[in-house]
């Protein structure tokens, strides 16, 4: 079946990195299989960050391996640098996005880097993928991080952010996404950025979009994002995370919701929303009395979604 | 100041309805004042159904009286029939709006009256403001209630709404107002009504949205509203409220959510969202233990809001 917009599940990483108890490889490749099997074309399925730093990602390349298993998976990962680029590439990622802060405070503080000390990273990075393989050449996404404004610095200039892109393009990435790590962000904004990278950078340098819900507007950016063109949105089972060095976000997009908003829209994800709400068992017994979120999983999916002449 | 948006707050009808306890009426009078003075322009303040029907909206003349005295609100009512009607004319009410429910079930358990008769009521009640000197006659709204979907029903054909809009238009009444009561909504659904009606109706007609978030949508629909057009779009403080003769049916979309969403957005609404984030004192203390809901007051708003060169 032909989708219209790819929803990239960022559960496994962004959803367990801002969690504390570690959830064990099996129930990790259980959860990603179920949603795999319900419909999910992308998944973001872990992190090369330093293991020592974040003991819940010390399996990324486990995870990998078991996701690649899966035909037809997209398999993602974040990585923070060259070193984590090279694992990512080493455990056979299909996609790395790697995070650059619009706010260099934050990135300081997330990183260590400054802005100019993120772009030689990030140059360092396409030099090294230029020496890979095309087989095993993960596509490269830079996430324009803070994108919307920054709990530390507050507004982020939107004027930095399309010139950060215009870098990274120079750069050699394969494409940039926009990231309201905060949840700061509106609708207007959300267009604005979108189409001033558009015309700075070209249209095929920019598809996706991390929203989140930090405010209640997710999916009103989200609405905005696929009437733009935006073709990945990215979102998290259950609502799970956020990011733990950006104090007060919190909140992904809740998949259920978004998918159930998608569809009703007559947009297809290729998910099915029965099974995908069962998937939320797996966390619930992995992780229990973790709260997860979701209005559809509260209120039930609608009598006989969708309309009728 | 000109705004660009009218928020009309539903909490005193469609939020205090569903909730046993009784509110006092000076602590009604209360939320009304504070509300109007962080800028709500329209209130809709109680319902003239029979008192022993719903207990809660007894004092319904006494709040109009009051509101009255707020000078620049509009004030709203709701009435179930001509009889509500009557009342909340000699109570002094600028704005009536009766719900028409579009599934056929839904409006026989609410109101007990099939399309039939509540269009030969609709009929009556205008007669009736025909009689009413223009400077005490209000404006005559006719809400397209479960016009998104019914708990019991299911779909609601979309032909069905835009018929009754018709009629209703043909009645002669002065608009009609386009209710997700169930919110089962969607914004593709949204558009196709919202046009539909335009196009069957004129554009006058349809100017109201009464949205829900029971599915989390209730902010990508006021986008899709405000985007189309739309100037009136009704809320709740604190998310109070919802349907009680609509099993499942929960959920008004936050006031204060909705206020951040629009000013961010640029679109003036008129009210300083500082003091109505201030106001849920007021619900907190004269109904303690109610959940009040809010993204915006648990997040908090955003450092600096809005957009920066």
């Amino acid at each position: 079946m032909s989708i219209d917009i790819t929803i990239s599940e960022v559960g496994p990483r962004d959803g367990l990195q801002s969690i504390e108890r570690i959830m064990p490889t099996a129930a990790k490749c259980a959860w990603i299989s179920a949603q795999f099997a319900a419909g999910t074309p992308e998944i973001e399925v872990g992190s090369f960050v330093p293991p020592k730093l974040l003991p819940q990602m010390a399996d990324a390349a486990e995870v990998v391996a078991h996701a690649r298993t899966l035909e037809g998976l997209t398999v993602a990962t974040l990585v923070p640098n060259l070193r984590g680029l090279e694992r990512a590439v080493a455990a056979g990622a299909h996609k790395v996005s790697i995070p650059f802060s619009m706010s260099e405070t934050h990135s300081l503080r997330n990183v260590r880097k400054n802005h100019a000390e993120m772009l030689a990273e990030i140059g360092r990075c396409v030099a090294f993928l230029d020496t890979v393989p095309d087989a095993e050449r993960p596509r490269f996404e830079v996430g324009l991080s803070t994108a919307f404004g920054c709990t530390i610095e507050g507004p982020v200039p939107e004027s930095r952010v399309i010139a950060m892109a215009e870098r990274v393009t120079a750069l050699g990435a394969d494409e940039v996404g926009l990231s309201d790590t905060t949840g700061y962000g509106n609708p207007v904004q959300l267009r604005r950025l979108a189409e001033g990278i558009w015309s700075a950078c070209g249209r095929h340098m920019l598809n996706g979009v991390h929203l989140h819900n930090t405010r209640g507007q997710g999916l009103a950016n989200a609405l905005m994002a696929v009437e733009l063109g935006f073709t990945t949105l990215d979102s998290s089972l259950g609502g799970l995370g956020g990011c733990p060095w950006a104090p007060g976000a919190s909140g992904n997009i809740v998949t259920e919701d978004l998918v159930w908003m998608l569809e009703a829209m007559g947009l297809r994800t290729g998910i099915d929303l029965e099974r995908l709400l069962a998937v939320r068992a797996i966390l619930q017994e992995a992780l229990p009395g973790e709260p997860l979120y979701g209005f559809v999983a509260d209120a039930g999916i609608p009598k006989g979604v969708g309309p009728v002449g």
